[in-house]
């Protein structure tokens, strides 16, 4: 639990994360951190909730888009910034090109809900199309890069993002005070990476935990046999999870994760359920996965202690549920 | 505007506030401010929630309820208290009463949903029924009070739960900084008048402005007249405004508001889910009523402003949603 912040594999440390908390300051939110006394009893420890939810485009990656958009070079900021993404990362990318006034595309599968297309395109990204498959993808990124010289910002891959996205890290352990164990769920592994490297060096002797869906357990995989397992479309709720871990999340997991749980699909939503109910927040079915770890009682050694969740996103459509409630109530009222 | 703080018929201002927050400090959440760019940008205003819907039971209530709790005398506290709601009040009475080891009994018509009986039995309250009228609710808590003894803590009429109910108020102007409007619903009153005294007394230049179910109007009325409307079991999705304000709330908001806005129900639906989707939280529609006030472009002079809004409480039932949505999205995944 010592390790230097840095080594040739991981060249970034506590160091460079409190750089982007630096440079995130009055365009992030600074999110609350919330307690339920209800929560507590069920895990049987106090439990800290980083709100991400309430984050800008209503996910934590606005900190990463955010976080390496500040660090383009004027050359990279004239060209613009290209990224393949059908969550959260794109409107992150987008909103925070904006912000800076930098050209931003986004490729994404044909295939994803217009909603997402247009949430992206509200922002002023260009969306470009491509097949739903990894080749199509990355040949769509590689062409676009060639034609418009555009710098990549990978959703996870990338130590900027992975910086950015400690910072909420950082927040949770400067709110909450001391803390026993963090966790997080894992898709990529941007945000576990950050959440370690942040967390390793606010508090070296906090234990760190991750969360997968065992549908998509392809980090814990990864990490039992040494070397990356990818995922192949792995049917989970937790769609923000679907994606494989990423070279350099896999190299800060490998240092600093304790372990990681892997939860069913029906915890998921129960945890989810248990979260807008308890707590009046909504957040995505993703952002269950670490509460449903430690609901499932799975987290060895978590009894009595303090802990920090990030809680990821918030973004759900919401409208069958609306269509459904609104008929109920004005039916019932009028 | 620079109305004594105190008179015959208003025995409480300020400080009175002050020493309900001390009494709270560390019992009642000191609930999050948020902000929402898209709602800035839809009101034209930089407007700030004080969420109350992350208060403990979910809702402000548990202020007021806390603060006469704890200003019981000893015999008071042996004897017990007894309240009359299907509602937060009474969720809110029966936790501030365990909290204090006090007994708690809470008056109800038998046609409250089962679930709000449940939840104030489940933190220890006693629960008896009545029939759904004023008269045999207010026979029965006089029957209750003849035979045990039990203190009355109404759920709005009362000085001890107004001034509980203005801590949140107090703490919205502590963390937003100078305000130029606050807002909040108006239903029996308890915490539109907390509201006026706590902003009255700690930022006097505030404006002061309630809202109302247009279909449960009786305050703007009551004020219009001079004296109070009752309302007549109004057909409203606000079901926490249904109620007809009390003679205390009348006695403040007469002399301290500077106008009630009414909205029409589809209106009050269209600002809370707004706030559910753009916000990640959950409201219950009687809080959503001063947020579709501002959204409906009937408050004058607000443009440019910075607005308070307290965001009341988030207790919905939201099982058939979940239903809803759990069978699409396992459906969907698995």
């Amino acid at each position: 639990m010592s390790a230097p912040a840095h080594s040739p594999e991981i060249p970034i440390g506590i160091d460079q994360i409190r750089d982007a908390a630096d440079r995130l300051e009055g365009l992030a939110h600074r999110t609350p951190v919330l307690t339920c006394s209800a929560l507590d009893r069920r895990v049987g420890a106090s439990v800290f909730l980083k709100c991400e939810n309430f984050q800008r485009i209503g996910a934590f990656k606005f900190r990463g888009a955010m976080n390496a958009i500040l660090q383009l070079s004027d050359d990279e900021r004239r060209s613009g910034v290209v990224t393949h993404s059908s969550g959260n990362h794109a409107q992150a990318l987008a909103l925070a090109a904006k912000l800076a006034g930098v050209p931003a595309c986004v490729v994404m599968p044909h295939s994803a809900p217009a909603i997402k297309r247009q949430a992206t395109e509200g922002h002023g990204a260009r969306v470009v199309s491509c097949e739903p498959t990894v080749e199509s993808r990355e040949a769509t990124v590689a062409r676009l890069i060639d034609e418009h010289g555009y710098a990549l910002v990978h959703p996870y891959d990338d130590w900027r993002v992975i910086a950015g996205a400690g910072t909420a890290a950082l927040e949770l352990i400067e709110e909450s005070g001391p803390l026993d164990v963090v966790t997080a769920p894992i898709g990529g592994g941007g945000l576990m990476a950050g959440t370690c490297l942040a967390t390793a060096g606010a508090s070296p002797e906090t234990r760190l935990i991750g969360a997968e869906p065992s549908r998509a357990d392809d980090a814990r995989r990864s990490l039992e046999l040494g070397r990356i397992q990818p995922s192949d479309n792995p049917r989970t709720v937790a769609d923000g999870l679907r994606t494989s871990l990423g070279t350099r999340p896999f190299a800060v997991l490998s240092r600093h994760l304790e372990r990681i749980v892997a939860v069913e699909e029906p915890e998921i939503l129960e945890a989810m359920r248990f979260i807008w109910e308890r707590l009046n927040i909504i957040i995505e079915p993703s952002c269950a996965v670490p509460v449903a770890a430690l609901l499932s009682g799975r987290v060895p050694g978590i009894a009595g202690t303090r802990i920090g969740v990030i809680l990821t996103g918030g973004n759900v459509d919401l409208d069958p549920m609306f269509q459904h409630l609104a008929g109920r109530w004005l039916g019932h009222a009028l």
